[in-house]
């Protein structure tokens, strides 16, 4: 049982830190961004990735432009953290809760304008570590819930990364797992690899060595054949999407794993936070799924692996109907089948949007 | 249309020649066995692979020996072909049809020891010319069997390399590919990309693309949201062993397309030889299945994917049971279940062993 808690994202001495994400799992480097520049850069070049984590980011990026702001009014200050806002949208527009966040942090700071510029920097900061506890804290909420759905000495099997590096420091598809390990529960991971991106095998088997938690990196392809041995007992994964019928989007690969599943009678669990349903779209199949660089399957880390001129395809999710899903472990509990009903009744108080990359 | 032949192993100028594997698909380079011990590093170092592409390589070696060897008496002669037969098998000593192939060469040198050292050498050459036909008459038995399976602008999935560069050059599961292409149908082929040793989009892809054959490669884990999509029409695949019962051993990961498969209710169909076919084993459960090194999956052509220290698995082979199987198609006809009795009918004249690496 480890102690070990692992942070993608904090404040430091006055500066934004960072673990390095493309250097992991090879170095672990931790970034220091000490001027809002390098806090864009480091979301622009994905030294940071996962929607939650880059929301976390950005907050400081706003806390920091405003602690190093040399503006002698509040007036000019709340024009400069506009432009700081502005600034870290820029870098990856479809990461709604990248806007999210620095919207927070500029209502918070609207909110301040009669408090004078020292009070207002340090509300923001305090804002900031707020948007980090809060994602800290329904990370945790979802390892509660899910914990108790592992077996005594259970095998899990996760996909991709819907883990610490995600999310402030928990994760949500590794949270039952990092909960029950630190209740001393005994359990196993098998890691999915997650190709093309192997975010499987670079971020998450990282992590849970880093927590101490027994795990074993298979490649995508050896999913079924790990069932069919009886060396699985249930599966997790995160969540990008879930539309009100309950279907779900997640990495590519997922709907593969939940099909398995089904066949060997194994149950089959997303989790996610609430913000991740989206009750406008009523059926999967609504879900537009991103074609991705074929490059990113012809090459690995820059080596080439397949002829010149073959034509790949990339999506990067999939769809997995509803049908496929045993439960939907969310901070606010678990939702079992028919999720329509329990989809709507989740609160949406919290806007904190999709965590897989 | 293309004409284009595909040669794997070939006799030219007294050498033997061989696609060098280990360079595809970003470089094609032949490599010139002038000497046995050549032969016998190229079979070592898996130059070439594919057991069928191994036993005429060292057929080959062996009429290379004699052409070479300077005895001046049959009796010397049929020594020096002895030690070769031996350095050869000793260079993959799993590969059965190796050993199958330096055997029968063996028995033709000795049948032929009244001749004189003349004519032994040219009937020995004659003999590994006929095996190498041997082999492209199978595959191409195969091709014809197996096209008509094939619908017109069908999409078909393929797993790993059991094409040509396993075989003298035409192959067993891309044989109703090739066939069905030369005869001017239109096809196109979803490439896996088969990891961890990525045969699919190293070999596959790069002969499908020599063939001028359509194809789009995919990483293993987009294969289930392709059935999904509508997008797949049939999956062939190759076979390491069949067992009595019709259970088909083959490269990780075909067992989970066969489940896939009949999810989404499409026809598997796997393609071998009948020398495939074990009736010595009842159930596909016995078939042993050989655990290869944990590298081989954290480290990618010399490249480190995965943090130091974690456990992988690597599985090389799974079984797919027979109820999975739509049919097997051979060189001497296709076969429906129940496989039990038909796979004992299959005529066992023509030993040649397993063709998947």
């Amino acid at each position: 049982m480890s102690t070990h808690e692992l942070r993608t994202v904090w404040w430091e001495d006055g500066s934004v830190c960072l673990i390095d994400q493309l250097l992991l799992p090879l170095e672990e480097v931790t970034v220091r961004c000490r001027t809002l520049p390098e806090v864009a850069r480091a979301i622009k070049t994905m030294q940071v990735r996962g929607a939650p984590a880059i929301g976390c980011t950005a907050a400081y990026g706003v806390a920091l432009a405003a602690q190093r702001s040399e503006a002698t009014s509040t007036e000019a200050l709340l024009d400069e953290l506009w432009q700081a806002k502005r600034m870290l949208d820029d870098q990856r527009p479809t990461a709604v809760n990248l806007s999210w966040a620095t919207s927070r942090m500029l209502q918070c700071a609207q909110a301040g304008t009669q408090e004078g510029g020292e009070m207002l920097r340090s509300r923001l900061l305090d804002e900031a570590h707020a948007i980090l506890a809060e994602d800290l804290a329904m990370c945790k909420a979802i390892g509660e819930h899910g914990a108790p759905l592992i077996p005594e000495r259970g095998r899990v099997l996760t996909h991709c990364n819907a883990g610490g590096l995600a999310t402030a420091g928990y994760g949500t598809a590794l949270a039952p797992i990092r909960t029950a390990h630190h209740q001393g529960r005994r359990l196993h991971v098998f890691v999915d690899e997650t190709r093309p991106f192997l975010q499987g095998a670079r971020l998450t088997a990282w992590e849970l060595r880093e927590a101490g938690i027994p795990q074993t990196l298979i490649t995508d392809n050896m999913a079924g054949y790990m069932m069919r041995r009886g060396e699985i007992d249930c599966i997790i994964v995160g969540a990008d999407r879930i539309v009100a019928n309950g279907d779900v989007a997640n990495k590519i690969g997922t709907y593969s794993l939940a099909v398995l599943a089904q066949t060997h009678h194994l149950p089959f669990y997303v989790a996610a936070p609430s913000s991740t349903v989206d009750l406008s779209l009523t059926h999967g199949d609504q879900i537009p799924i991103e074609e991705r660089s074929p490059d990113e399957v012809t090459f690995i880390r820059g080596q080439q692996i397949a002829p010149a001129g073959v034509q790949a395809a990339h999506p990067a999710f999939d769809v997995t109907p509803h049908e496929l899903i045993t439960a939907i472990i969310t901070e606010q509990g678990v939702w079992y089948p028919p999720f329509d009903r329990g989809l709507r009744q989740l609160c949406h108080a919290h806007f904190i949007p999709p965590v897989c990359q």
